[in-house]
């Protein structure tokens, strides 16, 4: 495996693998004697994600010679980014582009990776980046920053509760000042409490600069949860209430926003929609009317969009965002308004949770891709550069919308899949 | 790079790259008379997309050292998968399991594939799936099948929308009969009709077999869509109204179901729960009714877990499946009743849309993940490797679900992270 | 009093009230050897009611003397529509018309009965039906009819659970011939079942004809509960699970219909716009579309409306329905299409559960409302009857919102509440 | 009719009708030359709403004999409540109680006055009260208090939106200012901004004292939305733009509140449900978790309750509220926690826009109601009131849901209705 070499020799000062000491781990995995994910304590961590590889295609009767190919330091991430780890998955990565973007931190062309294995959506991206471009730009702005974690207590009694509330909401700067002991970067900016029978909710806001910040208010939130059971007699029951809202597509976060919350438009002139999108101001206008406003209200959505959530997860992959933080883009709300010139399409992403610093931004490949943006590692002042990957993404969100509703206006949608290659007869 | 060289050496015949060529075209990029889309029509795959990423290396002043780093077939990749490729996202992939899994198509021991960056991920469902394992096994049902698109019509009146969906009601035979002359795999199962004013929306559902079927329904929703428009004179505004719903969470999959509904459970003894979990059945009990249900209720949230999304997006992106189709598992539910045994875990998912054919599963590193579970290409029956794979994405978010609310009723989450190394004090 | 003397005494067979008695009961509700709902047992029924409103005026120290004075038939109403009654609240009636409807079942001029407190309203929806009228009539449509009731089951484990479901739905015409056991009017049409962990939902669809229902299908409910219960071993949980699902705005009655689903519409025209409106066509659209779209989407709302659910409430509560259900309305969508000569409005309501006998409908006064609008009793066919008032509901809905976006869209809606009175400075 | 003339006589300086004029008038109706709402303006109210209802008697061929008697104000109903009035509609008062409540406005037994054509409904209700004060009464809490108005502006560019949104921001001091020229009971006390595209939805909250409040945060949000427009350049589209959001059931209410947020509790002892509910704690915890938890998320509802709007219509239509704000109610959560003495029983009510001056409460039998509650008119200090009022119908609601949860558990529910007389076989 050229790849495999290429990445194992230099992560391994000179030597080659011990093989005798790894058969007899593998005996001892085989019996049970060692756990799978106790192999990192036993050989370096490259030679035991490849032992683990080893094992698994026994175990599996099964050949990851692919999966064993990578070149990421493997170091860092199977300590940080990936237990039991076996090697990586190679997701393709294409680009969309330029696309010019007035935002507040971001200004000027982007070229956008973006990580995915669905035909058609970079090409469908791409020729929205090419019609917002011609028209100027994406304006975007920031409209609201902040991560939560709401962690649950329970009180003895309705009364109980409303105290807690009070008490919580009354001891701000306190509070404040315990979750400042846990960070040298983030800052708490807002306590909301909610009372729900004897469950009180209270959602802590911070300010997590260019981190995405989970970890940052989860590590707060604890103490500060220890702090609010201590001095109330509230129980605590969870670090996160679910009303924080993480990974569930949740009013509360549409409503109040989380993480970063972004809008981007543009403004289209008749000649532009004709031209480059090959249809006109009514026909896109209904279009938006009928499928993302009407259709998804119907369908009891949360979101009111085309595909929003495509292009998100796709730059979350490259970017090394949570990928199961794609759900957040899914709440996108797209809208077209019929103007005098043609049409003004705007897309607001309510809920955006980015970072450039820590998870998987550090990954070789990803901070490559973050790289590409001018947005890799901590930003001037900081946070500029998480703030500037939001408003990117965003832009990026509007050029996909663009591109599926011109398309559907059009009814070309399933004659581009099967130009594309993808609707090959099954 | 090792890497790139091994993968781009077997893949043109021979012949090295044509230098002088290949600066030609870099200068018809930069003035804009060649397309950076347009590489494929005039150098071989691999070399385009070296000469696409070594282009955006100048434009955007990066080194793409690690994203040219890959070992997938190029050729496929760049025509099926990812239009403008410049190479590879590198996503760890660690493994959970042994996980026993007693579904109608998955029986047996399971090692799960996970591509995540997030750190400790793995760890809980490798944790989780121990203890289900431990406990004799995840039961797995599907309880439904059908891959869903929902064009939508405009009428000329609301009179005129209800004989457009009577029409369509009626003519369900011959409108299968259309869909059957699409696809040799899919079979049209069902057709459900929304009016809303003059807006008329037909689900169609089919049968899509191991694929995923988005593509399929798509194709064929286009040819009954033709038809009905021009049967009723109805107006076809768009091929996807969203009542779908693709991608956006919505209340209709949680409801009439969209890919594969699947439920998994577990029983947990006291013993167990103490032992493994480090914990009791009453609080688990309760962690889960005041974060995972009242919590979400009063987030307005549309899923009732506590991180199922999390396991899905890991799986979906090691799997080659939709990334963006983690949305759907964010609406999983998990409910946790107190026996007198102990308790009884479960999580349903209304709505898994995975395949085992098509899209990115045929990507090398992909398809050996689906090699693990022994899920790769088609079943037999057809339908039975699709079906197969979501049980075993169930009992995986089984898995996760377990272990974390495990984890937050010992209000373990906190110290777990800082241990894991993503916690470190920023 | 005239009123309460007018009543009491055709009800009462020529002897007036035995003073001793009443007083001898009294002392006894006093010192808790008679309670306040056993009067009927020892007194006749207006001579109970008069007695516990005189002792509750005792009691509060209040002088309940309006709420003395009625007509309706108090024999009925203290023991079919309200225990331990005191008397009545006399809601003022207006009405509004005529209003042009062209329905399946209503055709032809109306005046609406609604009974309301909120000044405005009437005004709103009189003006809203003239622009109807003058626009040659509102089109309704009755897309589906049918009342549910969803008992929820215990189930061992979600095999079982999708045992129960199997079972059901197998059985679909044995469960049938059981609800014909319990009644001779409605008729069983739909079972859908709902695993969701152990719990198994099974959503039993009625046709109820005339009756809006619920009784019948919760009788008919708990005979079917118990089958399934001893056939599959299931414990029967609760005979509503909330998947109904009754008095909760619920996404499942949006998509699957409850009660009578109906839309409304009707073209206006550049001029009627002008001149009966006082706005014009691309203002109402931009309103429907930022307010009762965007807005409702933004809010997380489930309705897409501007008041439907004041015409609803007022009309029910003229109409002797279920108040409570005025919640349904509140779930309508509101639509305005622009088109060439004009606009297309239409109103949605895919859950109004209404009837025309049993219930409130046979309350003197209510009765009388039913009889303005020709819907009195049961209907020829059978069913008739309540269909024709659902699509009249949904007309005076389509009237009302009509009426408010104009408003709105004038930007009257502050100076038309302060001219009505009701905007006096507090 | 005796009722008729008894009211008729006293509001009328002692002459009798004019009948030449009537006739006249009548005419005029008939050919079109008078309008029906204009009666007014050539008649007294008396006999302006008794011509109105004889001319809809022969319009419709009916006998409106019931819906003439009544004796409440007619000049003020006819020019407050009531736009072209033709009498009263009768509904059935019963009264619950005493239930005992320890609220901070709310203290001591309370009989609470419901207005309902549903048999059981009282009876129900009545239970839970009965099981309330034997266990000590309903502790209740108001968590927030503040009546919304939210006006939609467009703004030209989502970066206009935003410098819209931020002026309203930072200019709270002035709008406030602007508010307290409007009204000399209310004030202004919160300002949030939501950008969507270009719409800019400005929710603006007012604590309205006893006032449920719409009109006051209307007259003052017409005027702070001109000043808005002024300053900024934004358009106003509506006053009313969804987000406030009024009758539609919206996930913005139950989280930020509208109207008074309450919560209700109440702990019952093992052998209190033994004894009054006949059932035991776990079931009644499982009923709740079956059905209000898992069934309401599954269904896609916006309330979490076994009929928590029942209560709300009742005692609304009862007070003189505007019932079709009982949606709010039906946002109810209900949760039963399991504790070692029994149960704690609760109910929150995000949003209940209640008022005890204005609107319909100064109808004389809605504030003889009202007086039974001890809640006419302004309170001491402003406020307390309505505040009282929202706590005793917590309470109430409270005392519903354990009632029929309680049945339910008892699987009692059908036999209830059979007994109570509604169930006649039809």
């Amino acid at each position: 495996m050229a790849g495999d070499e290429g990445h194992r020799d230099p992560a391994r000062a000179g030597d080659g693998p011990d093989h005798g000491k790894e058969a007899e781990i593998k005996n001892k995995l085989r019996d049970g004697s060692v756990r799978l994910y106790e192999l990192e304590k036993q050989l370096p961590p490259v030679d035991a994600v490849r032992v683990r590889r080893e094992f698994i295609e026994e175990e599996t009767g099964t050949t990851l010679e692919n999966i064993g190919i990578f070149s990421i330091d493997v170091d860092r991430a199977s300590t940080r980014n990936c237990e039991n780890m076996i090697g990586t998955v190679q997701v393709p990565v294409g680009v969309a582009g330029p696309l010019a973007i007035n935002g507040e931190y971001a200004k000027g062309l982007f070229w956008l990776p973006l990580a995915t294995t669905e035909g058609a959506l970079i090409a469908s991206v791409n020729r929205g980046a090419g019609a917002i471009t011609k028209a100027g730009g994406a304006e975007v702005r920031i409209l609201h920053d902040g991560m939560t974690r709401a962690p649950v207590f329970a009180a003895k009694s309705v009364g109980h509760a409303k105290e807690i509330a009070d008490w919580a909401e009354a001891h701000f700067d306190d509070l404040a000042a315990i979750a400042a002991t846990t960070t040298n970067h983030g800052k708490m900016t807002g306590l909301v409490t909610f009372v729900t029978g004897t469950s009180v909710f209270i959602r802590l806001e911070f300010d997590t600069k260019d981190a995405m910040g989970m970890n940052m208010v989860t590590i707060a939130g604890a103490k500060i949860a220890d702090e609010i059971a201590q001095a109330t007699g509230a129980r605590l029951i969870a670090l996160s209430g679910n009303m924080c809202s993480d990974k569930k597509p949740a009013a509360i976060n549409g409503i109040m926003g989380r993480g970063r919350s972004v809008v981007a438009g543009v403004a289209l002139s008749h000649e532009q929609i004709a031209k480059i999108l090959k249809t006109d101001a009514a026909t896109m206008v209904e279009v938006n009317y009928r499928k993302n406003l009407v259709g998804s209200a119907r369908a009891g959505a949360m979101g009111f969009n085309a595909h929003a959530a495509n292009v998100v997860a796709a730059m979350f992959i490259a970017c090394g965002q949570d990928a199961a933080h794609a759900i957040d883009g899914s709440t996108c709300m797209t809208t077209i308004d019929a103007t005098e010139s043609g049409v003004y399409v705007a897309v607001t992403l309510p809920s955006l949770p980015v970072g450039t610093v820590g998870g998987g931004t550090s990954v070789d490949t990803q901070q490559e891709c973050l790289k590409i943006l001018g947005v890799a590692g901590g930003g001037s002042p900081a946070g500029a550069n998480a703030r500037k990957l939001a408003e990117i993404i965003a832009a990026g969100v509007l050029a996909g919308e663009l591109s599926l509703i011109g398309a559907l206006a059009a009814q070309h949608l399933a004659r581009a899949h099967q130009e594309l290659g993808r609707g090959v007869k099954r």
